[in-house]
């Protein structure tokens, strides 16, 4: 049993309180079997990293970089395709933050089709991000303010 | 200390018999802040296994799809990016057969930059792939030929 | 002076009943020089064919191929990039229908940053597709329904 | 009759000196209809643009921007398919040098596939060049090194 069909009985779901981004399944996602393209799908997750850090924490993703010369750049990255997605649908993806470490976020990534009973979790993924230097290339300690708001969305995610 | 931190130190290199495949990084490849973007990497990551199947088992992967209707989708997918890659950079991404089960292979493809002494590990990503009907969307058992190849490749790769 | 210098000096704008997508400019969709990569506009192009279908038409895409068998492939593509756009920014991708003939739809996709007074052309593009039979891949006559929706779109677009 | 109608009935061909780069299709390339999603060629004609720098123009594409900070950015960008291209196949992406301006580089890239009598036009493309400063995002002169090679090209690719 490889470790898919083991979350494939027993899925994670979001908390209610996750942060969620919807994402509409597009012609250009999917391949010759009329499914979503794996590669594709860890695109997908940059965007709700950007959206998660302008929306759930506050802070502006374009400005972090832009401005402050911060980086996130992901030194981890995986994902258990559970069932697959096809055009035309609308998937929810969440963030669930599991370790916050000196310079380094982890962060579960659950992608969910339907509401209410009907919910099915389509994928499990998981980034590990590190707060960089752009200029420098090196990786520096988690700025105060995306410490404290990770700190705060983990407590509204699960509260 | 993050599983790639640990990876950095002791890195993995491929076996002298593995296949590999050159990948140009090119200017659209990477991000604003010059490097690969990390999502780009899955996506040479089923290029890689495309160039395997045809070069190192002898297979004809369009063949594998389009004729005898059987899919190779991606259930697992996960990288650990160690050191980053830049355009006009040339990198090798090899494979390393980990584990055959009754539908089910599981490759690690590493990549490196540079040769003989000079050789740096720059990621090492792991893929479970399942050979399914691409009617039915369901997982078969691994044909004969393709369980065979592999085997084949799995005695030369480590010999 | 190109095309481009003359389109900067007088551009278009979408009349005012067009439809309008919003896309958000992406860290991926942005290069090592910090601008949109351009051959990404191409694949928002394709995205905003798909959400004028859905909610200006009032036909389901995703329907007409899985269901119908009926494609609606790009047989010519073109774009005048004005005007750079940057992450974090949104603009707003419009659709102008120039030409509608036997089996093709010839459309202008106007990108525009901005509101009002402030609003400024970044790129003008057009794409002529084709209704397409996905079995016998040959252009078949457009069907009723979708050319009398694209009628009724093109009264109310510059009525 | 469509332009690309026209083009099919008398698609152009590579002048033999011409610079060829083969793109072999991949299974990511390619869409639900089982042919190259259309967007995907414009990232082609990017690295075509690489190649065709770097192998017959005899500079140095990476370091031209990440050194000598000048960019090439794309300011229109347009193609006519005329025959679908399939995964498996390797086509050949031919540049032709149309028309050099004071900033600007005006080329068409045409995509081949077979050889000899038998060679079928799938494409033909175009792009428009500018030689910008990375630094000041300005359209700049075009280099001495960088109009004697193309100009060499030219008298090359038409000898």
């Amino acid at each position: 049993m490889t470790d898919a069909d083991a979350l494939r009985r027993d899925p994670p779901r979001l908390p209610p309180g996750a942060f969620r981004s919807p994402v509409r399944i597009r012609f250009s996602h999917t391949d010759p079997a009329g499914i979503v393209y794996f590669a594709n799908y860890f695109d997908m997750f940059n965007a709700v990293v950007e959206d998660w850090v302008n929306q759930a924490l506050g802070l502006d993703y374009a400005d972090l970089i832009l401005t402050h010369r911060r980086g996130l750049p992901v030194v981890h990255a995986e994902c258990d395709f559970l069932r697959p997605s096809r055009m035309g649908e609308t998937i929810s993806l969440g963030v669930v933050v599991d370790r916050v470490g000196g310079s380094s976020i982890d962060i579960r990534i659950i992608g969910e089709h339907g509401a209410g009973a009907e919910v099915e979790t389509r994928l499990v993924g998981r980034l590990v991000l590190v707060v960089m230097s752009v200029d420098t290339h090196r990786a520096i300690p988690i700025p105060a303010d995306l410490r404290s708001a990770i700190d705060s969305y983990r407590t509204a995610c699960h509260g």
